[in-house]
């Protein structure tokens, strides 16, 4: 206990000194870092969201799942217990990022007490990351203005904007089983890899509504298994793990149409680093101005880039 | 710039690293730090509030200066320089601390919104201080109203409340200068130690409304010519610069009428062991059960301390 204690005080104290050296370091464009709030609610409801923002948070930078608890003030007990069941499926993932829960106001007055309270110093968020409203044509009215007003919050409170938009939705709350029942019922070795599989593959098999007995794992062929006794779309299944997968040799496209500080190709060039995307090829669509101005314009790009990795110019 | 830049890369990960770590380690009693958010609005508005968190915090822990703007949506702009200004305060007096504004919201749910979302993890206040009302019989009843449910806020939110009372209260807001007029009218080497008091002195002496000429500094006797040359109760300025001085002989009484969990010991402890306050005695009030049992209770009491200090137990 005593060894541990002195160690625990040794790591706060090296924290606390060096988020205050932070403090007072100009920002420029060299020590930029993408700092990420992104709106999970629970993070295990939205894995994919989770990895995604983890790609580009991961030994780099800040990652802070937000969770906005809408026109309800929580109690103390409901707050912790919010913020230990994220923080559980987040160290079950092996990802480490951090869990803020706000409660009694509306999404984008949130956000904005997120935003502009989350962190210490320095080390704050100044990405706001959210899924796409797939539901936006059908969903009510207000429901659709808070997600809008959400939008503008970021913008007024000075931070870049990110939205991930999957073709299946983000929202898993009802596919994925519940982090607690897992680590309840199934105390196996804790899942380096796919673990959002795992949960998934117990969602389906102990799920008290299928009313199935477990049976015995077979361990080899994971996902394949669980695709063939279950009736998990493949493409939905896909979509949630998609940013833990090894890529294949594709594109990632980037539309960079104006020259907006640089975001939009620095995200992309994080994610094509991961040892995961490493296949993938960046391929940069440009504005230019004239058919005869196309070389040098590309020259100009290019000088302007300093990728390490192939890139494709269009 | 090249080697500043990666020094503070470094510094950045050390951080993130640290905290990262801290986050799944469980609280308990051996590794509990004092971590305050302190209520001080602006910091150079209550110079004696934040000297008195800093006391306890300094190379220990974390301190927040809280600031809530009640009733009023800031702009990016209006948060950034009411941070700066802040950051400024803090930097010239040597301060390590942190700075947090929340707004659009009263008192009490902007405390809530701050003891929520302050901070990342485990480098989060534990504490809430506050300065005493000093005009509850005279304030109008929607002030009291708040600052009553603040310290509710504090209890709900399952922190610690401490509350500041000096005789002469908090609020220096007319009497000290404004940190940016004195830093951009009279570039001076940082004043380590008496900040505070150069910018009294800087008020009395520059001041607008006074209308009288910059004369040169005496720099000898500051604190001295200060109080001949102007109309500063002696008084006030002690209670201004109470937190800087050295202490004199003198006792610290506490009155520790319940074991409730020892932070009302702890801290005067720690108050205790800063060489400013290291010649005060502690005088610790217990209640004891009768007469009888005094000399048995006092060793108890005597051997749960593990004071290093001398102290006094009556």
């Amino acid at each position: 206990m005593e060894v541990e204690s002195s160690t625990q005080a040794q790591t706060y104290r090296a924290a606390l000194t060096s988020i205050q050296q932070l403090v007072h370091i100009e920002e420029h464009v060299k020590n930029y870092r993408p700092q990420i709030l992104v709106l999970t609610g629970l993070p295990n409801t939205r894995p994919a969201l989770v990895d995604f923002a983890y790609l580009i948070c991961k030994n780099n930078s800040l990652m802070v799942c937000g969770n906005v608890v809408e026109q309800e003030r929580l109690t103390f007990e409901m707050r912790s217990n919010l913020q230990q069941k994220a923080y559980r499926y987040l160290r079950f993932t092996n990802i480490k990022g951090f869990c803020s829960v706000a409660d009694n106001s509306n999404l984008h007055t949130g956000v904005a007490a997120m935003l502009g309270l989350t962190g210490v110093g320095k080390v704050k968020p100044n990405i706001l990351m959210m899924g796409y409203k797939n539901d936006w044509l059908t969903c009510d009215r207000n429901s659709l203005d808070q997600y809008v007003l959400t939008i503008h919050t970021g913008f007024e409170m000075n931070v870049s904007v990110v939205i991930l938009r999957l073709k299946e939705g983000l929202d898993c709350s009802g596919i994925i089983a519940d982090i607690d029942d897992l680590i309840l019922k199934a105390p196996t070795k804790k899942a380096k890899e796919n673990s959002v599989c795992l949960l998934l593959q117990f969602k389906l098999k102990f799920d008290p509504l299928r009313k199935e007995g477990p049976r015995k794992t077979r361990r080899k062929r994971k996902t394949k298994t669980l695709l063939e006794g279950n009736q998990l779309p493949k493409s939905v299944l896909n979509s949630i793990i998609l940013f833990q997968r090894k890529q294949k040799k594709d594109t990632i496209d980037i539309w960079w149409l104006s020259d907006d500080g640089g975001l939009t190709l620095l995200l992309p060039v994080i994610i094509n680093r991961r040892s995961n995307w490493s296949e993938t090829k960046l391929r940069i669509f440009c504005t230019a101005s004239g058919v005869h101005e196309l070389e040098n314009e590309q020259k100009g790009y290019e000088s302007n880039f300093y990728l390490r990795k192939d890139y494709l110019i269009k």
